[in-house]
């Protein structure tokens, strides 16, 4: 399949489109954003089949948060053209707070596999969130 | 219609529930939040339509971007049940830099009718964003 | 404030863009879907800050399809450049039935008084539906 | 990375809930939406950053569409909790008619690049749909 890296590559504004980042940092976050979205998507509807639904709206609102904003991210990073790195750098704070909470709300339910999966896809997003805040801060 | 106000009213949390926030603020922004995605979307397509659309492209991009940063803010926002408020108030920061930057760009193109409504809606949905923000984040 | 109605009469291509149907049908369903997907995000978290959340499940998956749906339809009708009705009108279809499931789940929860607020916008939005499905496939 | 059809392997009402679908076919269709609503997004961005965007007015508005449309069929087809079957065929139709109109106009771009990595993700994600079409409506 296509991948972002791909797709950035053929992007007639060539691949270096935002600032000191790199194509490659910018669709790694990219993909993130986008599984954990998904995960954040599926982990909620888990949790709301789960028999104790009730110990569970903490975890289904951050999920529900979660995949909002990092649906967010990914559509504003994967736009190359005309970026502006002050409004990009905020909404990439943004999901790395998210999916930081999330993960933590998540990693709390042990033996819940679903919460399992959903934290580390959490904590890889924030991660990648985090390296490209470096480069789009840089102090 | 029933407004987002009425609709925090039959919440059965009922209708603070926001740390410091009353429900009118929260309610007011998410209606702002929800005028600014969909004056973006229009005045993305307009600036498409439009004889000189090679020009607007910075407009379109922060259209497209403000758009989608206000949908995620409207939908967080809209939520009351375990609110997280250093996540909401990292993403409302975000709509607020993203409907600065919008409308600073299309409030430069004088004569072009959908960007000074995009441009008034932007306006007012920062300054929501920033009534919400000074609640959230007390000094 | 501004209306989606003002904003299409702005637009380069002028108001009636979208084969039969008249600026004035889609802008009313545009407003109606933007206005449903908040009731049934509202709705959604309301019912999962209900006691018996446990039985509800079914009303909250039918929320959040029916928000995602209505959102898509929206940005979808408030495009008015090339315009593709055949798909548009699949879209629509969807978002009728969306809201009509959605409507008939929240109807039946009667004292609560959310979902009596989110069937009523769900009901508005399917009928809107309905009229622009009418002039984009007339018989 | 964990992916869906592990996510949903996970899920306490088992990896059968969409009637006759499997959770192997549903887990393909939504990858194969997530994957095309982000090379949609990447292609709409490309196209405006092209030299001759006046030519590509028609791609971008498609390219916008199937990303919005295909966000909500990735969202609706991921929960697998009270599935409502009609809904789903309704809004997966829909899916695959933007994915086959989108398709066919990227395609007509030859010598573009991301505009034939675009048609190949429709593509594959019309295809995806129509399994899931197929087995949602039996005849």
């Amino acid at each position: 399949m296509t991948t972002v890296l791909d797709m950035f590559g053929a992007h007639p504004g060539g691949p270096g489109k935002s600032g000191a980042l790199t194509a490659d940092e910018v669709a790694r976050c990219v993909e993130e954003c986008v599984a954990c979205q998904t995960a954040c998507t599926i982990c909620a509807d888990s949790c709301l089949a789960e028999p104790d639904v009730a110990a569970l709206r903490q975890c289904i609102r951050e999920d529900l948060d979660c995949a909002d904003i990092c649906g967010a991210t990914a559509r504003v990073l994967a736009r190359r053209t005309a970026f502006v790195p002050f409004v990009a750098a905020a909404l990439v704070r943004a999901c790395a707070a998210a999916c930081a909470s999330c993960a933590e709300e998540c990693a709390s339910h042990t033996g819940m596999t679903h919460c399992e999966q959903c934290a580390q896809a959490c904590h890889r997003c924030e991660r990648a969130c985090q390296d490209v805040l470096e480069k789009l801060l840089p102090q």
